[in-house]
């Protein structure tokens, strides 16, 4: 059997780079030729663990050629795939995510279980094969669930996904804790970034009634540094909502460590953001305790007011 | 949490029946309140098998209500599917097809193999569970997947679908070799069946690019009887064909002693079965030696032909 590519999501995140590299990982060791693939840029977060485990990046495909092999993880909706999906040969999907138009030829393995993060999936199929990880890809692998579910933080976790990093911490040799902190720090610096990179950080387009609106997200660790640059960010996001003739672009700023997000807005949004939270805004944007995630949290009540 | 119906699909078969009862029974091992159900009228085959194992029949459902909690087995495409499965509350998929339109709103439990038979993955879960089925459940498993492989016959048999036969008759302390002959005899008896039965056994409706086509299967021992019941059938599928309004209706049928199968079509679908098969055709059908499998070896063919 020739080359079997691994691969995440476009964007990928530390889940979908260490899905590649542990998956990849399994396969190997029961005799298949996999390679782990990435269908992106890597961010800051996944660069910290792959370095404080000295593992390999994982091949980058722009695209992939008709007739290639792969097995997609940590994702299954066409528009988060690798460029050419259509044309390739699926052979897996290991997710966690709802299945959105995902379609096959012919019957495939597939396994999606609702847990918090799909790197605690391939942990399930190690021990039913049998099969012991080495130290670094058991620490990518905790590495992934720690960010997926911001050190267990994340109202997706599950006993499962806790369970599964003090399994692999014991293999890799690291005090979870201490490690996640360090590794969700380096994701959330911002030091090094233009304005015009955070104001569209992770920016997901939503459309209710006819009217387009934006919402992008930064999960920080201390809000001084974003609010620094806010100026810039609110300029550039101003100028975006202009030229896609957004009815508004919102940025959600979101402290993962108190657990909370200020929802940033573009000028005229105040009262549409208020309605939907029942919030007082202040300084141009309404702040939202408890509040971490977008799909969940916050689209569904700007829809719901842009529906109206 | 309330009771959830474990149900297969439409116009079922053995295996879809066996699956209702088996998962049922493995969830239920678990604590849960599962129950199993039916989205049609059993067949001989299936008849013989519960009465040789003195199982209750799984509950008929007509339709479902919006919010009813259904575990679907051995299919996912929703013309497949019991009516009102789009308002219902679906928490987990475990198949051996394609996947066709499935789409879920969160995520979900899926497990698809690539098996002959959905009770070998059921098999599997049992295994993984440590839990093991009565020796009623076993003789259903174990049916399902004789009717599923045609006794190992059918290309899509593999070598785990054979080993849980073999460790499922153990269980069920039966020589499965003679039971499933009895059995297969017993599902290929069409002789007091009429022809409007005989035009919609085991019928699974598909869709490519817009285009609805239906694909029955009879599996026969003996062709003489069926042929003689020709011209009736092809005239309730040319009258089922015009009421839904179909591009085309098919009925496979398969000499499960030979291993082969003609392939019946409507008026007007000589070019598409040609084209699909790189066949002639001849008095209405294409002859399919070494064809024993919709899901392998017809279904993705006219699919393609349809999607063109």
């Amino acid at each position: 059997m020739s080359k079997i590519f691994v691969i995440g999501h476009k964007s990928p995140d530390t889940d979908s780079i260490a899905a590649a590299i542990s998956y990849s990982y399994l396969k190997q060791q029961q005799g298949v030729d996999a390679v782990a693939a990435r269908a992106g840029e890597l961010n800051k977060e996944s660069k910290y663990a792959l370095d404080y485990f000295k593992v390999a990046e994982p091949e980058y495909l722009a695209s992939v050629e008709p007739g290639t092999q792969l097995i997609l993880v940590d994702h299954n909706e066409s528009k988060q795939c690798v460029d050419g999906v259509k044309e390739a040969d699926v052979l897996e999907l290991i997710d966690h995510h709802r299945i959105g138009d995902f379609e096959t030829a012919n019957p495939i393995f597939i396994l999606v279980r609702p847990v918090g993060c799909v790197n605690t999936v391939i942990w399930g199929l190690y021990k039913a094969a049998g099969i012991q990880p080495s130290k670094a890809v058991a620490g990518m692998m905790l590495s992934a669930i720690i960010s997926d579910t911001v050190l267990f933080r994340s109202p997706t976790t599950t006993e499962e996904d806790k369970k599964a990093v003090a399994e692999l911490a014991e293999i890799a040799g690291v005090d979870y804790e201490a490690y996640g902190m360090d590794m969700l720090k380096a994701g959330a610096d911002i030091s090094d970034y233009p304005a015009e990179k955070l104001a569209h950080n992770d920016t997901k387009e939503f459309e209710s009634n006819g009217k387009t609106f934006s919402c992008g997200q930064i999960s920080v660790m201390d809000l001084a540094p974003i609010n620094e640059k806010k100026a810039d960010i609110m300029k550039a996001l101003e100028a975006t909502k202009a030229e896609k003739g957004y009815e508004a672009s919102y940025l959600m700023v979101t402290d993962i460590l108190a657990e909370d997000t200020y929802l940033w807005f573009t000028a005229g949004a105040e009262e549409a953001a208020e309605k939907a939270f029942g919030k007082k805004a202040e300084n141009g944007y309404v702040y939202l305790p408890k509040v971490m995630s977008r799909k969940k949290q916050v689209a569904p009540f700007l829809l719901k007011v842009y529906g109206e």
